[in-house]
This record gives structure tokens, sequence and C-alpha cells, in this order.
């Protein structure tokens, strides 16, 4: 940020009274610019014990495997923007979306919530994101095609409950860079 | 957002290509100003079964009772900005955070995630953003003097819990404006 979006002129950084960090602060009108992480939803897409994928057609990691997930925007719940990314990667409806796993991404500025959801029905189809959508059995996940490490990692978790049969909501966190995307 | 924060010009408010809804876009740059919902993070801080509750000194809702929460800033996890709220708000301590509630607040663009959690020790008092902290027996919540509706929710959730002692995950919305702030 190098000027500010209420008066156009240039913002400096500093630490305003009462406050504990430095902030981008206009000197001409007085406005505080706060950043804050995002929030990006997503879904682990269930269709007869299998996990609808997509392969990324746009960068970062193009070309490598992910699961539907994105922003959330201004005026939708949680759920409801997990399942537009899911309609909008993949073509498809999911249903009785819950909360499954939440992973801090600090370095990034992103908190990632997935949630557990079934496939209406069996369709999906390329979208102007993904070249490719399929369902994977668990032997078929492509490990070391896989976009982010919060998509392994949300994998993995997933594939441990299914052993048991609850889902129980958990958190964890990824804190460095590594080297598969974040 | 009146002007571009990348090169200080006048932005409109118009549908990128490849995109659904309107932006805050700059015809000068081409930067493409995204907004998005802010996540608020908190705690019920419990202490030999009393929760632990502020009186706010600030706006809005200035007088009224709350739960310590907050905007969760970069560079923090969701967990670390709750207990950093707490501290902040009660001078408090707390401990064992476990996510509880989420609450989508659809019409101010926030999402509320609180978290379960334990003070370290008896040891809070007034700050900067409090004018009274105090611990409260369930019987003694201010039902009546609550600053927020997702405070309220929050509590009744904990409560209604409390008798089965089980504290699973739960996500939950507020979707209109009540009588008591949102």
């Amino acid at each position: 940020m190098k000027f500010c979006s209420q008066c156009g002129r240039p913002v400096t950084l500093t630490v305003p009274v009462n406050d504990d960090r430095p902030r981008h602060v206009c000197p001409s009108c007085g406005a505080i610019h706060y950043q804050n992480p995002k929030l990006v939803v997503g879904c682990i897409p269930v269709w007869e014990g299998r996990i609808l994928m997509c392969r990324r057609d746009i960068e970062p990691r193009r070309g490598y495997w992910t699961l539907p997930a994105g922003f959330l925007e201004n005026g939708e719940t949680a759920a409801a923007g997990a399942r537009r990314e899911t309609l909008e990667e993949t073509g498809a409806t999911v249903v009785d979306l819950t909360p499954y796993l939440m992973v801090d991404i600090v370095h990034i500025h992103q908190i990632y919530l997935m949630f557990c959801s079934r496939l209406l029905a069996a369709n999906f189809h390329p979208t102007h994101e993904s070249s490719e959508v399929r369902l994977f059995k668990e032997e078929e996940i492509p490990w070391n095609e896989i976009a982010f490490k919060v998509v392994e990692k949300t994998l993995r978790c997933y594939f441990k409950d299914r052993v048991s049969g609850r889902f129980a909501f958990r958190s964890d966190k990824i804190e460095t860079r590594g080297s598969i995307g974040n």
C-alpha cells in the first residue's frame, strides 16, 4: 500500500496512538488502513468413497492437483463460499458441508477452512480454472503432484479419520514455505 | 475505497474479466482491489467454572459486557490472536485453547472464531478497552447487558454443552442486525 484509498495521498508506515504495531496511516486525512489475514474456504468433495480433485489451469502451481478452495467473498457464509468455489472450479454441486480442518498459514496471511462434503451427483467437468477434474480412490491420489501443502495435509487427515469413521473438527498450522507451494 | 492504494488515482467499480462481481479497479495501473471478510478471534476464559467477561470501555456498545475478542492480525495464528486479545482486554493469560464455535456474520463481513480456554491464574484487571473485568457464574451472567449477539450465542452454547461435558466444534450464523449490536 502506497496511497490512501480514502483521499489518494501518500501513506506512511507508523504506529498509531493506542496501538502496538505499524500500520499504513494517511497523514492527510488520518485514515488508518488495517491489513488482516484472509480466509480461504474449500471442500473435500466425496462421491462413493472417492475424492474429487482438480488440476490447476491457473498460476500458482499450474498443472498440479488440488482440492477446490478460494478466498471467501463478502456477503457469503464460509460454507456458501466453499460451495461456490467447488462449483466454479469443478462444475460440481456439494451438499452436507461440515467444518473439518482449519489451517493457519501465518507467513502468507491466510487461514484455510476446509469442509467435508458430499457430491450431489457425479456431475463435474473441466472449468476455466481446472484443466482436468476427476475422482480419485485413496490409492490413486497423486501425492507427488499436489499443488499445496495444505491440500496434502487435508487429504492425509481425511484418510486417517476415515479408518475410524469419526471426522472431528481440528486445527493445524503450516509455518514455513515448503517445496510444494504453501 | 475511492483511490488506488498502488498509484493514488481514482478507482472505478466494475466487473473484471473472468470475474462475476464488481470490484474496485484502477483504470490507470490496472490493480484490482479485493475486499474480503475479516476473522474475529476470541475466547471463553474459564476459571473454576466461572467465565471471565469484560465491560467495554470503547465504542461500539460501550458499557456492555462481552467476551474478549478482536480482529486477527497478520503474522499470528488464530489461537495466538485470541490469546493476545484476551490479554489486551482483560490482563489475563489463557491456555489450552480449543476451537469451539464459528459464527458467520454475513452482513458485516465478519467471521467469528471463538475458542474454549482456561485461565492460567485468577489474574486480571481493567484495561484500556475494559472498564471492569470479572468472573461470572452461570446464574450471574448479565444477559440483558451483553454487547453483541454473537457473545450471547457463544455463552448459551457453552452452558448447554457444559451439561454433557462435550464441547464439539460447531458453526452457526447471524443473518440480520439485532437489537444488541451484531
